[in-house]
């Protein structure tokens, strides 16, 4: 076991570009900036006159493309990618996207963030009608409808597909002529386009891309809408009208990158905010504050700032720690051998300490740092949580799909507090994540998704219904 | 090019450790809490009752160690273990530590951290009589003075030995039944002893190390000393007196990692109290702090407390880029697509920074961030730098031999603050520097070898005496 | 440029077993025995009480299953696997079988050794309904068919499908249950059926693999059967009573290995009975004969003992020549660096040598071969080919589909003598190859396929019968 | 367990060429030649004017050099290459060759093939004067003596050291501006010279290499010679003249290439000749000939054509099999799971055989392929082996240093006979091995080293003796 610092996962990020002479390359530095978003595998496919390439594999970026020929091959002035997140057991290459149709008459490619909520039945369906699935991923379905649809134009069987889907998505289709960008009703996952110096247009996932590669924020794409982008330029269009913004909250607290701006709020800022409100929610002495790094260092300078606590560097990630380390036996283990993050007893020995961290799900892990900075000498350890209680699933993209790996979900604050052997817990109330963000918008809860925090799915639930029914009676199963 | 954020760069770190049933896979994981002292190559050689076993290879400790049996090979109670760094073109496997010499009647192995003065002439010497190296690199001389001394007793040999030397060193030796460890006169390495719980001895470069493998740190080495560790426990003796503490400052401002402490002070304290001092000698008006990430991050927290301007996360760096990302082109890279670094302009926008480095070296990598900066929409740009400027070379094992790489050799404050691009530039003075750290001691310098801000070396240069008269000659050969 | 011995490729080889614990590795072994049916990928899929588990990749069957996890993970009792053979640039992962298709309520492992002439038009009418194909082999176009028949039962619609796809084809389809064999009505492919010592039931391309894994040969599948193996054991059925056996006869001259056994012949024998009928034929005065290596070793000894002249090894293959090795450049190969055949001085100086081959594709390796044993300083040499020349393309599974590869389709004898540079050039005539193997039929040509040879196929031939007809105009395009 | 073939192991091939623009590629592919003579590690050291550049690994030649800049890092006019064999559980990167040996005023490289009988007794006096060794390899010797010898000149340096050294050895010295070649006053090992179109001067351990490189053979290297290459052409010396030919006769038995020529006799022809010679020998009725392949498919062709029956491929050896393969487990290999070698029953079923191979070892093997023939239907298994009974080890250069791996060496031939399971076993006459050879030469034994036959070794043993003695007395410890 490591102290793997969150047990969360965003599930992919994606990035296109049409117009530029080496898409693929520009791509490939897209993905890097988005490798946080999914670290299971990554593709990109490269439009060289209507002609499709494609190579992909599981892996990092670095990985997957660690020949110059790899990215070389993919000649062409237009590319989607996409970095993965997969659950364990299914890192087949087969699910890694984008995805590449080839049909007698024509081919796409396809590439998607988010999660569907009712591809089982739309499977079920397509396959009584004959059809074959050559993944076991979500995204395939949108292909199937729209191959399907017997609308007489193109778009038309796309807009009836995006339709006929339901649940989170940000899609990008690459067609020989043209890419097309979708976002769900909800816009539960970000999507942005910028426009580089050459003139050439790009999406993503996150802005951080566009800062990588030197491009332009122009805007976000809303929620319902299409975007088409082709050798004329941009077009914005809708494929519904029954829309309403609720981004998903975990961007701000966990997922994006803290240089990228979401809906007009920059991350770290966001973050920030959450730390000094905190700060105010927080009723504790303390000597010191101290972030879990790397992801909760901007809500703990927030809360240095705002509490007048000195804001020091108590824990320290080891930077060259990789997946493929080999990891210490139980024995080592207790002896104290640790690989990701250690406590710096100078620092912490006789210390209040406020730790701020972004989040709980499990427990385990804030245990075992509340343990690392007692270990190290710290006479209190103050948890204080930078977002509300994870109390239920997500099914727009997220890989929590059961309340049993929620350690909320079935304790107090005060048990939580115990479990984690904490001297005090303070999490931050709704309203003060809310205000937080600060998005402008008239949309419920601050334009944000916060259904973890209040059961409350801006949408139906559809094939996941029965199970969310049945995790509400679930027992958290750990520790 | 890459945004490669300093080209100072340690020779290697050196971790060994007695009475321990898994001794080998220990210093793994102290190797890997000391992979930022060296990542060309790393090597660990057990004891096994006398038997000496080694696995050593190029690379990351993760890649060098990479299957469970490189590890699971190196059976035994006590091992060592080195990371190297080494100049271009150098990156062969016989220049991987630990040594292994082997030998009719016995063996030993060799690890050393430092730089000799007196190579060259050693080398001569012994090659006159018959030695033959088996490397390029200067440890080796160690063993050939041992083998050739007619001391009677082995300790008397390795003294001898270690009197003959001359420069920054030290020394870790695996004997068949002990390790004997050794510091240079002045102590410019740092060297720490820690304890296990189940009562192994450890000695380390750095403590961070003792953090991470939970042990206790019992204390440093001191200089001219000689450490034996065996069946029967830790004895110190020296084999000198002539000794005077020079600890390498770039030690506390750059190499080691946040959490060690080296002659009783902890490296964060020691960067966040250079920022605090920095701030008092900062002379302009500004908005915000950004610091450098990801050493400087100390500096800039120092500074933001002292002058109390917000510190802000105005400078990302990607925690995905390897040394195996294939590189952006001339043609991308103009358009602006960067991997290691990106300027938030959410933060930095219309705002005046203090950017807190920790120092400059040829000052190409300041001037690119500066850029980005700017490109980013910061309105005014101020250097603050965390230590002097650097103008002299060092030769006790820091990767800087000749003034040419140094833009501080030949140039005035003023004059680097317009290369750069910065609307001020502010260095740290040498006092401020020696006052930061504060070590107690009443040795020249506060205890400290500034060697490269003043040049005063503290021991004589021997082979390097001509080369560094010349270099004084020399003027910087970039940008 | 290397001496490839040959440029003739079959198209993949197949595997498959019921009623072993160790299903997966038993596959591997005899996939190993048939690796020379396809060197670019494989892939193993076996059955554990109803769940399939898949490995493949690009590859030899050693590189693939370089792991032994990578075998350990497929477990279960009974496993199915294929060899490949690609053309150039498909090199994809996509394309490696076994196929693995996944549905809500089932699923089935698929494996295809040979090639359908009317792909295109069914791929095309099943794509107007839908459809979608997830890679560029016509091997899918069976799974197609299957799901989207109407039949009530499953065996029918395995049957309706199997009566609906044309051309040379050995399928392996795994069910949850059962395994399902099937070839097609000429048995242009191989196929036997063997028995374990424990009972399992083993079916292979080549018998060779029943001698590698300790399997008795019970009987070849015949055309148009379909043979279903269970837990009830083995049951013989057919799909159709439209037969006519038309082996392809390449199996006996070039691809099969010399100990496997088709129809009752063993290929080692059929070819010595080549060698010897070829001598018969043969009209030239020499002194000694060599064989190419390894293909024409049977030919040669056969021509050596109806002759009289010794076989002497005057040609060596390197054996450690691998498809990784890297090329002498133009200016190495002028100067005479080969790697893969050398022509022996001391055996061949002065004599006139009779220089046995299998067959003449382009002719270009003739021509290098001859030229490398006139070097060696052979006085003559003799070509003689222990098979007709080839003129027509076959569209059955072997990769020649055009003219323009065959030297012979285009040039009579003498020229192709005065092409490759021999003294004389002999080949084999076709009713000496048809009695040479003497299969015990009275089908036509005495049950082999010799359209290569006479331009008669045994079936229509569908989509390819335009490509055919313009394949008649078409000129050799090299040397 | 696989049925390796053979565990006779050579130790080392060498080859070096002066005077070509491409040196380290000639000497690339003149190893690849040489592969069969040592697969564990190879490498390349290149002369660039006066420049030393080497490449070594573990790993066949494809395996060390496999990415192009391997060999084109390598530049320069000449160059010298080695390829080892090596004893389990060395298989350093310390112990591959060539050594590149550096000093402050010069440098030079060394390749060795052989076996030196006072290693220990050097290595001891050196030692005990100061030296160091970095191999555990006898090679290095040579560089200390040459290093230590206080001769004015450095040949005379090289010819004193060539004069301490005992025992078989071929070496290849780079200088800075000659390559230095040696042969031991027996010439154990063979070395010839050969000269490429350009004018370039070669020099291998076999003549197979000058065929691959279209090199012409000019003339072997004697006994007690030494030859130096340089920018003014080869010229012949000698540093003794106390010599007496007496070459390895397992050279022409097993090790060497079928193609290659030692002391003016074709290897493939000797062999072919121990075949006829045994064939007159055998004394029992038979109805098939079959060789063991590889090594022993020429022998089985002499007593086939002396013998008149039929020669049969009734043993075949799998062309993939890899070093890297994942071994059956022993329940599979109970079963007949078999990857190397198989018996092909349609041939031998019913027959009586004689099973042709070229020497017997430890007898593991032959027991094994007599069994794979009897399960294969063989009516009976006449073991007709072409040398004579292998009874004393090799203190030369072959890997047999003790009699306890020697079944002949405890047991008479009757006893191997029925250990071995076959119907009888011939064993070529010591003079039939002598004459078929049939070196021109009136040296002892023909100018063959035959003492692992009759245990007269031509030279005194040295540090050997002692075990020699000792090794009268051991039992054969096997099966």
């Amino acid at each position: 076991m490591t102290y793997e610092v969150k047990s969360l996962n965003e599930e992919c990020g994606i990035f296109g570009i049409w117009g530029h002479p080496q898409a693929a390359q520009v791509t490939y530095f897209g993905l890097h900036s988005l490798q946080h978003r999914g670290q299971e595998g990554a593709g990109i496919l490269s439009n060289d006159n209507g002609k499709l390439l494609r190579h992909r594999d599981t892996g990092l970026v670095s990985e997957v493309f660690h020949k110059p020929s790899d990215l070389e091959k993919l000649t062409g002035q237009a590319a989607i990618g996409h970095v993965r997140y997969a659950t364990a057991g299914e890192a087949s290459i087969d699910n890694i996207q984008p995805f590449h149709f080839k049909f007698s008459d024509t081919q796409f490619g396809l590439a998607h963030n988010g999660n569907l909520t009712n591809t089982e039945s739309l499977k079920k369906a397509l396959e009584s009608q004959g059809a074959i699935f050559s993944s076991s991923s979500d995204t395939e379905i949108l292909a199937h409808l729209i191959r399907r649809s017997h609308h007489p134009e193109f778009m038309g069987r796309v807009k009836e597909a995006l339709n006929t889907v339901k649940g989170g998505f940000a899609y990008l289709l690459m067609l020989e002529d043209k890419i097309i960008a979708a976002l769900d009703p909800n816009g539960f996952r970000p999507l942005s386009v910028g426009k580089m110096k050459n003139g050439a247009w790009v999406i993503s996932s996150e802005t951080c891309a566009f800062e990588v590669i030197g491009a332009e924020w122009v805007r976000d794409v809303k929620p319902g809408e299409i975007v088409v982008i082709d050798d004329n330029g941009i077009h914005y269009d809708s494929y519904t009208t029954d829309t309403q913004l609720a981004i998903c909250s975990m961007e701000y607290i966990y997922f994006a990158r803290p240089d990228s701006v979401i809906s007009g709020v920059n991350v770290h800022t966001a973050r920030k905010n959450t730390g000094r409100r905190l700060a105010q929610e927080f009723k504790h002495e303390a000597d010191i504050v101290v972030g879990v790094p790397n992801s909760s260092l901007s809500a703990a300078s927030g809360f240095s700032e705002e509490s007048g606590l000195p804001n020091e560097m108590g824990l320290i990630k080891n930077q060259y720690t990789q997946r493929t380390f080999i990891q210490p036996t139980q024995e080592l283990r207790e002896q104290g051998v640790r690989m990701k993050l250690s406590a710096v007893s100078s620092i912490v020995k006789g210390k209040r300490v406020v730790m701020v961290d972004d989040s709980i799900v499990r427990g385990t892990t804030s245990r075992r740092i509340v343990q690392l900075l007692r270990e190290a000498g710290a006479s209190e350890v103050h948890v204080a949580i930078a977002s509300p209680p994870l109390k239920y699933p997500c099914f727009y993209g997220i890989d929590i799909q059961t309340r049993r790996e929620l350690i909320a979900a079935n304790h107090s604050v005060d048990e939580i507090c115990e479990i984690i052997g904490a001297d005090s817990l303070t999490y931050l109330s709704l309203d003060g994540l809310i205000e937080s963000v600060g998005l402008e918008t008239d949309a419920p809860n601050g334009g944000l998704c916060v259904a973890y925090f209040d059961g409350n799915y801006p949408t139906p639930l559809y094939d996941y219904e029965e199970r969310y029914l049945q995790s509400l009676e679930e027992k958290t199963s750990f520790y």
